[in-house]
């Protein structure tokens, strides 16, 4: 109850006020934001992950917290994709900002599946975790596979 | 109270099922985590700090959002020092882990400066804000000083 509470506010303030991307001074802040957000949801990707593959005991606690911060991040990294921000350091295609319609659909795809997996985790049902888990995987991988350079 | 919930279900939820540190599979691992975290936490504060400073208009909503984020880092952060991680691309000081009681003191320092000003956004007083905001960087600077390498 406190954690879909938390969910809820989070994704509503954070959806709204950090939505905005006139947030960065130089185009290298706003590589370094998205990544540093994609870095912490992969981190926690990958505990969920080892849950679902059943190298890990399941904890409810445990994979709650890590989805909330893998929702935060979703919501994150996504505000830090200004223009001309394709820099060398970063692998984002320049197809992001060819097809800006696509890519957000893809990200609220992604966000979408997010929000499943986060019910899932409430719900404290491992195959529903799994099952959304494999969607939140599938977006992912739908984004990177056409946005992200190898 | 939507976000006073999510900040209290958020530091609940994170501190206790997060803190265990034997999370990550490489010392390298925990190094881009934290400097994950903490580049996002540095974006924030950024942001924060130019309402404070009086370079952007103060709206609560948005300032609300952002110390949001910098209180969910402040946790993460500190879940990444495991042990013989003072690695060359990190500017962590070894005495983080030949004094760890007093860098954990100098982390829930940190931790509790960012509940002040978390109370203080949700307050909406602009005041309020500068004073916790200034507690803030100041316990920020004291573990920099003490902790890490320029």
């Amino acid at each position: 109850m406190k954690l879909a509470l938390a969910s809820i506010a989070l994704t509503t303030l954070i959806a709204a006020p950090l939505s905005a991307q006139a947030q960065f001074a130089k185009p290298e802040d706003a590589v370094k934001y998205r990544q540093s957000a994609f870095a912490l949801m992969g981190a926690h990707t990958g505990r969920v992950g080892a849950v679902v593959k059943g190298e890990k005991p399941y904890n409810k606690a445990a994979v709650e917290a890590d989805v909330a911060v893998m929702e935060m991040m979703s919501k994150l990294a996504f505000t830090a994709f200004p223009a001309e921000t394709d820099l060398p350091n970063s692998k984002a295609k320049p197809d992001i900002w060819k097809e800006q319609d696509k890519f957000k659909a893809a990200a609220e795809k992604m966000q979408g599946e997010m929000g499943k997996l986060s019910a899932a985790a409430k719900s404290g049902d491992l195959n529903a975790i799994k099952t959304a888990f494999g969607g939140v995987g599938q977006s992912c991988k739908a984004c990177h596979d056409n946005y992200r350079n190898k």
